[in-house]
């Protein structure tokens, strides 16, 4: 698990790497090998019915799943690229205040084979999901795969 | 085909109703019954690779297709509420500047069921997709199913 300076120091990373989460005002709650938590105020990321815009959604979701995975690559010292490959992301309720993105593996038994992969062949795939909370209660899913590339 | 104002009105409302717009630099570029065309210059969506964020990429796409599907509702004058049930999104190549999304129905002869199926039972599903384009080429596929709700 992630300490205090380390969470800060993600975040930092995050928002000067991809000013969209720093506009997003997406904060890191909690980082390690198992799941990483985003939390996000509703105001800048809201959208016609004052409920979350749906690309916020998806959005926070993705940097979430991606996060989870560059922790763990980073944890591993592989030096590499991570980009996503696909994803899908179903809406299941509305979102009427702050929430939260809070990603896992749905495969963690996948990663060694994975890592193993990446070394041998320069380019591997994994799979990462984030499930979208709000008040409690799942208010979305993503599901992406995501394709890591050796430096 | 929508004039010039007609275009700035509706970039307006994008700006003024979905803020992250506004932090995308999202512009609109071209807008009719057939398909609407979002752009976006590189810098406010960049990545920890210097190309676009997959995050954004997904936003941009999710607000082309609404838009088409809002422009083609106010113009058929049925007061209703759109939002997102599910996207899948497919990542083709990297971004490297400033990029559009262009919206289109996969189906338009679905349309009138639609629009009946929503007078009728106040609740109606519709998919609309969108292409991100970067340099001439598609970079990224978008499918959306949204559901409107009337007013």
């Amino acid at each position: 698990m992630m300490d205090a300076a380390g969470i800060g120091a993600l975040e930092d990373y995050l928002h000067r790497q991809i000013p969209l989460s720093a506009a997003m005002q997406v904060s890191v709650r909690f980082a390690s090998a198992e799941s990483v938590v985003l939390h996000a105020p509703l105001e800048p990321n809201i959208n016609h019915k004052s409920t979350l815009f749906g690309g916020s959604a998806s959005a926070i979701a993705t940097l979430a799943a991606w996060t989870l995975l560059h922790v763990r690559l980073r944890a591993a010292e592989i030096p590499c690229h991570l980009v996503i490959q696909s994803n899908r992301m179903d809406y299941d309720r509305p979102v009427l205040g702050a929430f939260e993105a809070r990603a896992t593996l749905p495969d963690p038994d996948a990663w060694p084979g994975f890592l193993a992969m990446l070394v041998r062949r320069k380019r591997a795939r994994i799979e990462a999901q984030s499930v979208l909370l709000f008040d409690g209660e799942v208010a979305g899913r993503f599901e992406g795969r995501f394709v890591a590339l050796l430096a």
